[in-house]
């Protein structure tokens, strides 16, 4: 009866922007897969939640995703 | 001194979108009340916070909501 | 297919420790019966995570709850 | 490696739609810059993740802040 | 620079205690994996946080874990 | 009105099994000070909940801290 959280921010995909819908299939399946072959959990009863976050309120080495890609582009 | 998260999916409601202005009322009241009586909890500081979960990024089963529903219709 | 988290305090409860067995399945049928009357949501997929947190890792108005509680007694 | 989720409302900031991106800026830096000085936690693995949520999604003393603020003003 | 939560119930694994040691470690290169393969995401910056839930603090079916193993044994 | 979550491993502090009791108190007053110099927030209405993490739950790298800490003495 797991629960998954998944937050990435919103870049990468096929349009910059964040995960493609196929690619949020993947990771759904995938988890799913994971905690059945791992755990044995039945997929009926595990959750995936993805949540997107804007690059503006994902902070790493005290900076905004927003600040760091620019910095790297 | 509660903290509850309520995550949905954001279907269902008035418009099939997700819970109406009133329904989100209910389900703050509704819990407030529960938490008050059931472990005498003081409402002035339980907070309430409700997610609502595109479709797509919700799965269960392995698959998304979004894939599910359009083999239930 | 709601998921609902409820973090509290372990403080209360018949020995003073946070809630009963008893009180937390109150909360976990409370909160079902409250999502099925407001949104219609099947019992079968709602998930209820019950988290006790310490006094000390819990904090309002800038100091723990343990503090708070200290000098309200 | 700490993480750090910040949930704010959608309120105050410069429109009052919630937190600027200079304020962000400044929530992500102060954040890194305490566990640094408290734990000794080193920024380059410290996530801080701010979620806005809406007024009508929060609630407080049993009631949405939307209408909390409505009475207020 | 993905964040991942996994909340388990406290069963199973070794002692029926919940995961083992080696199923954690699983758990935590497997969704790495995943993220890398789906997404292109660095496991440099991944991050996986597994929660491990009493019976009695899950609810699903509007009761506790603990009482629907009891029926289901 | 803001919620704060904290997580860190259980390392460090002065037994070596996490932040003392002490460092809590800062991190509670610190984040509150903090949001209410950016955003203007009362601290009667923030909290702060510190999540400690066992460093077999934890991931980074495709591995677990437990083991990362291992390799690193």
């Amino acid at each position: 009866m797991p629960y998954v959280n998944i937050k990435v921010t919103q870049e990468g995909g096929p349009n910059g922007t964040g995960p493609s819908v196929e690619e949020k299939a993947q990771l759904v399946a995938g988890v799913s897969d994971l905690l059945e072959t791992v755990l044995g959990k039945d997929p009926a009863t595990t959750f995936v939640v993805i949540d997107e976050v804007p690059l503006d309120n994902w902070g790493i080495r005290g900076k905004r995703v927003s600040v760091i890609r620019a910095e790297q582009s």
